[in-house]
């Protein structure tokens, strides 16, 4: 069985310092899950886009400012990138750290539980310079 | 359902100044998908092979630039590593980058579409130091 | 069909001097999946918690060196970190790391065989710094 969801979100990566923007989407990634008639399966997360990733992180602030710091010093903003001197919009390491990141991420569940660990939530990492919408596609599987 | 297709490629790392090949499969993962009987559900790319990797990226040469400047920074190719000290194959660095950026990517679809943002390109990163084939495996899944 | 596995492990990232462990899991995961009634589909591996992650590389000893370095020059240990500041339990970098490799890993499999590179080992990459207890989910999709 397949059923397919999706998440919106607003994503406004201008409003902290770093200009990164980590979203906590477990609760409602359980939701979606809880709703279908699926007990044990997997659900693919999918952020369609080139400058947004998923992943898991402990969800608290003082890890989240290091893992922007860690961005910041492997992917830096303010270097050259030949995206920018082409298009002029200032994200080249927007789509780099997405790259990197990685647009997916599947998460089984049994008995509609997901099988996270107690301090894992599933992210949405948006790493471009402007306010945005957000689409993340669930695609859950399993009977 | 399940359904295996596999998309066969020529990398040919040497061929530029960064010796890293990133090729733009989108169109042959959307053929391969188009042509099963499933309409909705999820396409798991997995490339063998310990230095190439599989990703998504807004496919314009800039940014491939970009990209390819990331990995020289974080992993480069001109410093020690044990495994070249080894085996003398001098492809320490790709199998590093390999590690780093993942074999596999998801892609979930719906009546037969992939669900990628307009600029969201699927690509093999060939990390290695040396022309080769790779296979890339796709496991279609679905209803 | 989905059928659920686990793999336990004990891993202890203090017995090398990196404080990293990694593990080589091919083996029981080939195990797992051969045991089922699934003949093609895909297996997706998650690991629960939030400071270790799970990738593919050639599991020779210099490159688990050479890995191992790449994340001591990307995430560093010996820098300050929010979260150790807070709660003083020093391992800021091991969330950092494993965020950045990913928790999931999906991999192929037809007539029970697994889609693996000849030199292509499946690994738990552990990045806490104290030993401790780890399961990994194995959910076995397919027909």
């Amino acid at each position: 069985m397949v059923i397919s969801k999706t998440i919106q979100l607003h994503a406004d990566p201008t409003a902290n310092q770093q200009q990164m923007c980590i979203i906590d989407i477990t609760h409602q990634v359980e939701q979606q899950v809880t709703g279908t008639d699926i007990n044990s399966g997997i659900v693919t997360l999918f952020v369609a886009g080139s400058t947004a990733g998923i992943s898991t992180i402990e969800f608290e602030s003082g890890l989240l400012s290091d893992f922007q710091g860690m961005w910041e010093r492997n992917a830096p903003k303010n270097i050259p990138y030949d995206h920018n001197r082409r298009w002029g919009d200032g994200n080249g390491h927007s789509h780099v750290r997405a790259s990197l990141l990685g647009a997916s991420l599947v998460v089984p569940f049994n008995d509609k539980r997901l099988s996270l660990g107690t301090w894992q939530q599933i992210v949405l990492v948006d790493f471009d310079n402007r306010p945005r919408s957000r689409q993340i596609v669930l695609q859950i599987m399993g009977e």
